[in-house]
């Protein structure tokens, strides 16, 4: 049985490619001690990788701003093909590729019975919801790797139609893990739609992915905003307006010189806690995208906010910050009767539709997100470079299965 | 043409009642100067007071947690019969007995269109939204009087079907004009259904509407919390569960000693930003509702926020509190993908349903908030007796109409 | 090991109770041969009948109105105590009792994933969708039996939290299978909701429950129609209106006499194809019902309609209704904007919700249809008397495990 | 006061343009009689017509398919220039150049409150609904002419933000009274979505619409049946799929060939009841549109039905026909569960966002449908060569203000 090497985090802007056990059909010890669950897993399948991608929430753990305990295994944006199966999963087989959503769920429990496998109940003794390679998130091993275990996974598993063209779509399929999922999460809950105009706050990955989706919704005019030019310019390339945040300009003036008038029917937070205020050399000020948004948000419109906000941040500007409490306008919000929606995608609620448009060539979110393909032994590389904001969505390769 | 007495705001704690002139067919100055709207009001009705109420959000002005000037008219819980009509209305009549929603809104531009006449963009030149009686609301007079102008009064009024019936249900259909509705809309955008457990913040009398509409969605246990006995116990008279947040106890831990497990399926603020913290003796801690409702929401629970956040608050516990900006523990929501719902009730969308309900002898909101009919010269001490917690509902009669 | 004795259809007018052997942990070859599902079921579990009732579509099949072969084993609404479980079986175990929906589904595929456990795709060759005991419905065995073997245990079976409660509450537990949540499927998707009037045709177990579901939702008066008396004073019985059919007068007629106006807001079918037009003798006439239902339904509305419609009915009253075809009034529907929700419920979307009604004491529902225990033995006689028109639901204990 | 000039039904196959007298601001007489309305309209405007387009809907009357008398004033789809306002017009002024949406609507009603503007309550006496220059839909004046009066002109008329912008792409904007909501609301009750597969039935104007709709929704494939090759070919035009269904081909079969399978996640309803059935020669089967999509529609699908079905229709091809009642397989339906969702689309709840796209460059309507200028003078013969199946969308310019 061959070993399996993956990216490991090292201590904070360290990360590392180490060599690790082959994956067993076996569900974690944490989550077997602290949920009952049966060790053995017949119901999980092992992955070979074909591509996973670095993420930014990976850069919270890399930077140190989570208690990740070194030797934490990393990557959670999983696209694979299936070489082993368990006794009961029926609908998968050796010789299937498939996306694999970074929520790891259970199928069986009220949450995932009413879609939301963000927030499954089975997966984590901590709390609801977990995922692949992540502190505090079950135990479960990372995907940037050459193989990884999936569980439950006639139930996670999203399988591609037809391998060739799979192969031949990887870089837009990869993207199906997580970001472009996530983005259009965004970009849904803050209710675009036919004609609507939005501001989406961050020119990352996400942003960008948010950004893409809101055009597939319907918008009519895209905005981002963002500090960090090379960024913009990727947001341009696809058709979005931007905004500069560096500028030291406000940002509803920024917006009327964009559509005529200084709000938007909708808004996504594609930043999170780690956000800065505006302006050069602005500092870190948790609240600042939340308070913009309610700001620039017309009356009655919904807040989308994928960005990630966290219950303890050991390195928070201070000490609310530290357990996650922010300085909120809640009352400016209040005031326009918005809606907010907070939380990690479910990624399996879309997968599949978005699966559909990037097979009929109507989405082209590799070309979006700047889709950039290295190699397993190249990751520490793409993640200092993706650290220093440069505006490419790291792909790793671990077989050399994507064609140059 | 007679005079017309309405209760006045004459400074931090008093209220008197003064005559004022008979209304006009007009639209306030304000509006006209600021949203270039005609003052000529076809389109407005004179109404009769038959009911109207004294409501929480009115001891926000009379406390002097507001820039409302003296000599502020007040109310905007409105009940009453229709006495003259301008040329364009054409489907309430004289004599009809009418609810009018608190929010004055046009039916004519795009929000009224979608139903969110909280936030019409026609009758507030200061920002989106109109009450009568209110500081910062368009300039609309007050209903706590003997006679008031109802502007677009074929959109806003809802007519009862038949005279005598609505006298003799007048104390349940009286609380349509906002707590009613306003207590529907907290439990329903929380996401309350059939078999929902729930958590109500306040016992006041928007928490006890909102508790009685929990039970009419379908609930299956309503707790109510908050720090009154005498409220708590009105709670209780309707068969709600109770939790005393005096005790020093520990919400989770009450909780689970009424359910069996500490969190719920739903949650209601209906406190907003005058909240205290826990604790005989607690000081005013504006995010503590909040926080709490976060805490006791199960995953994947929407929060409704009828409870009143304001932009700015002269009488803030801090600077952050007077503009507004509260300490929020968004991450701990976002950990657990909830949603909030804020913002003024939009009571067409709900009061024609309450109605219904209240005529068919399906809903007994008179009793759950206990409501206690007062002169309008009784007034003052109606306001006084409020603000010092009694759990009462005061229903001002100001032409003596409604039976003993 | 033990036999297990199951009730047989025998042909037409005809049931027997007679042994097949007792269950094992595999999926119907049918299945496996039409879809390729693995033979062995790790993913099943062996329930032990607490109580199995006669459902009304069961006597489709007794009447000789399917092509349900003698042999036919019977039965689909199920509670019971597993007594056996796979090794993929995780979250339920031996000694819980557990509610079953009629809807077998295998939780891993699209419809699955949507909510949609009525038509899932993985489970019946013939078509989206399967039974228990059910002609066409993928040869899974009845279970109007002793024992009955339930696939994907974990995604299918709703635990009760308390095994005493449970046995305590089982004559309203038991309708959470089927009836219960069919009834609350037409009213929800009628749009019943607070304040609403409603009709609902038919006064058999379904139409009852259906009208106590529309109570539950929040209706102001439910009104429910059938030709059959007894069965009208049943729905009185619980606080419903009623109108006779049978009497010759014109529905919107009565319908005005109840509410003052000869339309409703709501209207649930709870009578599908075998429908009879109206008056004494009258005989049958499959789009009766719903073109009633388009005639007293009020511009706008939704028609619920979980009565059944087949696409063959080998006794049907001419050869359109022999294939399904039935001459519906879709010119006075399109009309009033009417929208149509037909199709099987999905149990598990509600069965969790009104599990939790029973148990808080706020849903009636075995009183609301006259719940009437019987043997296993005397499951022939109860399909008779129910045949007839008995105003009862036959609740068969096979194990004398009801209390008296 | 000049006089009007417009188009009227002359007789089966017959259309004239005549002159009447120019509107007034007053309600129909048949109106004020029926429903107690004041015969004054000062919540009216009168528009000078810019564009005012011939409908399918319009050549039903003309072919005698509908009870309209001879000397009925024709044309619901509006676009123009207010040149006269009443006194309770607020919103809109002299100059405004606006689309009206061809539902008259009150504004005031509870069915326009819930922005069901297709069956509002106030604006015909036999039913809910009206609409301009239509048979059985109150007696409003037609607007195939040179002026015409619109009532509750805030509510109804939708401004264009600038003059000059509206009249360069006014081709575009003339769809929004009728044809491009219409088909929207088609895709959008039938739920097309991001990566939806979707059937149209109609490749006539609506149809086009429709599909054209169904991209903008986010559709990863649109197909159209009809079985004019024209009108297929202007379905290819703009990226659509197209199958003919007068080459006697089987319908499953022609779609697995484009998609790999028989079904599509969506289907719409363009023809309604003067569709025919396939093949060369086929004769108008009322319902075997509806029954081709349930056929083709995938088990849980919603279908939309845009296309007209009649309560009554002397041209019926038999008895049922005449009395709008069609032999519907409703039992395929109802084992695929499927929802339909029929009637007038309500335009106010689309045409702004419809709006915002055309104005951003992101719809081609007119392309899509092939909008052909004509003059007032032309009409007859537009009607002529739209009923022979030109595939083209006339457009009336009476004022000679559309750009060459």
């Amino acid at each position: 049985m061959p070993g399996n090497r993956v990216v490991v985090y090292k201590g904070p802007g360290e990360v590392a490619v180490e060599t690790i056990d082959y994956p067993k059909l076996e569900v974690p010890q944490d989550v077997v001690t602290g949920l009952g669950l049966k060790k053995a897993a017949p119901h999980a399948a092992i992955l070979k990788l074909v591509t996973t991608n670095i993420c930014g929430s990976d850069q919270h753990m890399v930077r140190g701003r989570t208690t990740a305990p070194v030797g934490q295994t990393l990557g959670h944006e999983i696209t694979g093909e299936v070489v082993e199966v368990g006794d009961d999963v029926l609908f998968v087989k050796e010789g299937d590729i498939c996306s694999v959503p970074f929520n790891i769920a259970c199928g069986r429990c009220r949450m995932c019975n009413e879609g939301k496998t963000g927030i499954c109940l089975n997966v984590n003794p901590a709390r609801a919801g977990a995922a692949y390679g992540y502190v505090d998130m079950g135990g479960w091993l990372g995907g940037q790797a050459e193989y990884v275990m999936i569980p439950f996974a006639d139930f996670n598993l999203l399988k591609f139609p037809d391998r060739d063209q799979a192969l031949e779509k990887i870089l837009d399929l990869t993207m199906l893990s997580d970001i472009f999922p996530t983005g259009y999460h965004g970009a849904y809950t803050a209710g675009v739609t036919t004609g609507s105009t939005v501001y989406v706050a961050g020119a990352g990955p996400v942003g960008l992915a948010a950004a893409h989706s809101a055009q597939l919704l319907g918008a009519s005019v895209v905005i981002v905003g963002d500090m960090n030019a090379e960024r913009l310019r990727q947001a341009q390339s696809f058709g979005c307006e931007t905004v500069d945040l560096s500028s030291g300009g406000e940002l509803p003036d920024m917006i009327e010189q964009i559509l005529g008038e200084p709000e938007v029917d909708a808004a996504v937070d594609a930043v999170g806690f780690e956000a800065r205020g505006h302006g050069a050399g602005a500092e870190e000020a948790p609240a600042t995208v939340l308070n913009d948004m309610m700001t620039v948000a017309r009356a009655g419109a919904s807040l989308g906010i994928p960005g990630l906000y966290v219950t303890g941040d050991p390195g928070g500007v201070d000490e609310h910050a530290k357990v996650g409490q922010i300085g909120v306008r809640l009352g400016l919000g209040w005031a326009k009767s918005h809606a907010f929606a907070t939380g990690q995608c479910p990624v399996k609620r879309y997968n599949r539709q978005l699966m559909n448009l990037i097979l009929a060539d109507k989405a082209q979110i590799a070309k979006a997100v700047s889709a950039t393909t290295i190699s397993l032994d190249e990751a520490p590389k793409g993640y200092q470079e993706f650290d220093k904001g440069a505006a490419k969505k790291y792909v790793i390769d671990p077989h050399g299965m994507v064609a140059a």
